[in-house]
């Protein structure tokens, strides 16, 4: 598997994400910056200030708080509409990010019990939502991750929203890849946040930036936040190089997501025509999607990495054993518009081939 | 109270601090980095392993891990040695960081009760210490800052150590200020951390970087310390910001604390001999004290301010009301060096006159 890694690593062309994760993405986004720019200092200055300004805007949100994390964030919006309502319960899907990658930091820092909506391969449904009990919040994931990047209808979000507002119950946003979702959608991000009562992204993932997240919301739901990223650990005397990076890569790549988009349903299409091989979504709605392939991981392993050495083409640093067939995730961003077409070809040539 | 502040910013030379927190800072970090340097991901890779290594050895100790801020690694030490000991309280300073500048984070989180050991005005002893209940854990800073940056003897020290492991204790050290604290002990890192079991050192006081902290203990700790690291949202993709910034400073200013320390107690002597003003500690004994002036807020901050306006040398930005007299914090760094002896007499006579 670490061979599969290296053949990734060392290839000259990629088709998956932004290109490496290294110091010069850092680099790139503070030259165009002053060396005598003042930092953020815990929360205040111009340089936070104004980010969290733009992106309230640009969310249709009353305020926006920097956070240093996703995870951070997310809890603690749980955590205020929890307060608000006097209630201790929350509802996800069982493949949240909360779920599964946090160490179970919402039951353990704030024993929040949630609830899993539906079944763990499929999005949840308005009748799944429909029949919860009295909850604080409901989070919702757009796209849903962890199953490939699904999206539910904008009709089905609307009745979502009615619903939840209707019951009282809080609806949060789960937008770690919102903006990735907007071109599916036909919508601008402040459309989309509309239905919701608060909201975070992220700009590390689509928007390829080094680390940060923006939560957004009501004025008090925004001051509360700041409280408890203090009680956290996240008021950070000096966030400015995530900040910086993070506008830096949200101008540049904010409107490239229809792009990415063809480009994945583009790329998906020619997987799909491999034998053994599919992915779900079968046409992708965003960026992402998850690439199968059936037989054992060791082997197809083996199989993509002689076809990236042969080709100096990577499309994948790793595969995750499933029963009888094992699965990747591929995200489009600006490594594919630097392959050409021939380069494309050579590759799934020699996939199909080896 | 702004006319200070701009009085102070705009002065051509200053006496406190490391100079202005301003993105070239970050810049000049990393020039000696290569574009090339891969990313640390998720607590792994060369670049955070490297510099927790490299702390785990001068602090003596089996491991450390790099965390974003003090607040988050404190209060995850504090919580992983109540798991382990079974109990529910810890004891500090009534002025510890904790008690003063985390809106309650240890209580809200966790649910720990602190007891607050001695009088705010002054270090604890050890007989407060002696008369203490059965605790998880007492966390001792060195200096105090709150009172200006105390230390108690080593000797005491040595005691407080002992002491604690005779009654099955956790020792922790904030040592945000550890590295300043040195020469006054005349020992090494690794020797005054040999006291305690577990040690937080911070990279943006003394040593003047970006944000971040070590925390530094046993290997099984700094195990579960990384679990809640996760919890936390603290475990970003990448925290290479704020490494290699700690890493270069630390470098560049870790044998320099000697020198800082003397400058404070030349200053201070210089300050004292002011009428009505005068310092705490007397002497420093690290490179901070604070600094305390005779009459209201006002009138001593427009008497300031019109010095540094006279002499453009900045000595404070700020000063907070107290009872019958008003006090600021002055921390020695690389700014003092390069103000000459004509200037800081120049400084001194224009505050004498005024």
């Amino acid at each position: 598997m670490e061979q599969l890694a290296e053949s990734y690593h060392y290839a000259s062309v990629h088709l998956n994400g932004h290109g490496k994760r290294e110091v010069g993405m850092l680099k790139r986004a503070l030259e165009q910056v002053s060396d005598e720019e003042p930092s953020d200092q815990y929360g205040r200055g111009k340089v936070i200030r104004q980010f969290e300004e733009k992106l309230a805007g640009d969310l249709g949100k009353e305020a926006a708080v920097f956070f240093p994390s996703g995870t951070m964030a997310q809890q603690i919006a749980l955590r205020i509409w929890c307060d608000e309502t006097g209630k201790r319960t929350v509802a996800y899907h069982p493949l949240s990010h909360l779920e599964i990658h946090e160490q179970d930091g919402l039951k353990e820092l704030h024993h929040i019990e949630p609830l899993l909506v539906g079944e763990a391969n499929r999005l949840m449904t308005l009748e799944e939502i429909e029949a919860l009990p009295d909850i604080a919040c409901l989070l919702l994931e757009l796209p849903q991750r962890e199953i490939g990047g699904e999206l539910p209808s904008f009709d089905e979000l609307v009745a979502i929203s009615r619903h939840c507002k209707e019951r009282g119950i809080h609806l949060h946003l789960d937008g770690a890849r919102l903006f990735e979702s907007l071109p599916h959608y036909q919508k601008t991000a402040a459309e989309v946040c509309a239905l919701f009562d608060s909201v975070y992204v992220s700009f590390y993932k689509g928007i390829g930036g080094i680390a940060g997240a923006i939560l957004a919301g009501p004025t008090s739901f925004c001051d509360t936040s700041k409280v408890w990223k203090r009680r956290y650990g996240g008021d950070l005397i000096s966030l400015y190089p995530y900040i910086l990076s993070s506008d830096y890569y949200y101008e540049l790549r904010k409107d490239r997501m229809q792009s990415y988009m063809e480009q994945a349903q583009s790329l998906a299409e020619r997987l799909n025509a491999i034998d053994g091989v599919w992915t779900t979504p079968g046409v992708p709605v965003t960026n992402m999607f998850h690439l199968h392939w059936n037989g054992d991981a060791e082997t197809v392993a083996r199989r993509i990495q002689v076809a990236q050495e042969e080709t100096s083409i990577g499309l994948i640093g790793y595969i995750v054993p499933k029963d009888g067939y094992c699965s990747t995730e591929i995200s489009i961003g600006d490594a594919f518009g630097k392959a050409s077409e021939e380069e494309i070809d050579r590759l799934i040539d020699a996939l199909v081939r080896l």
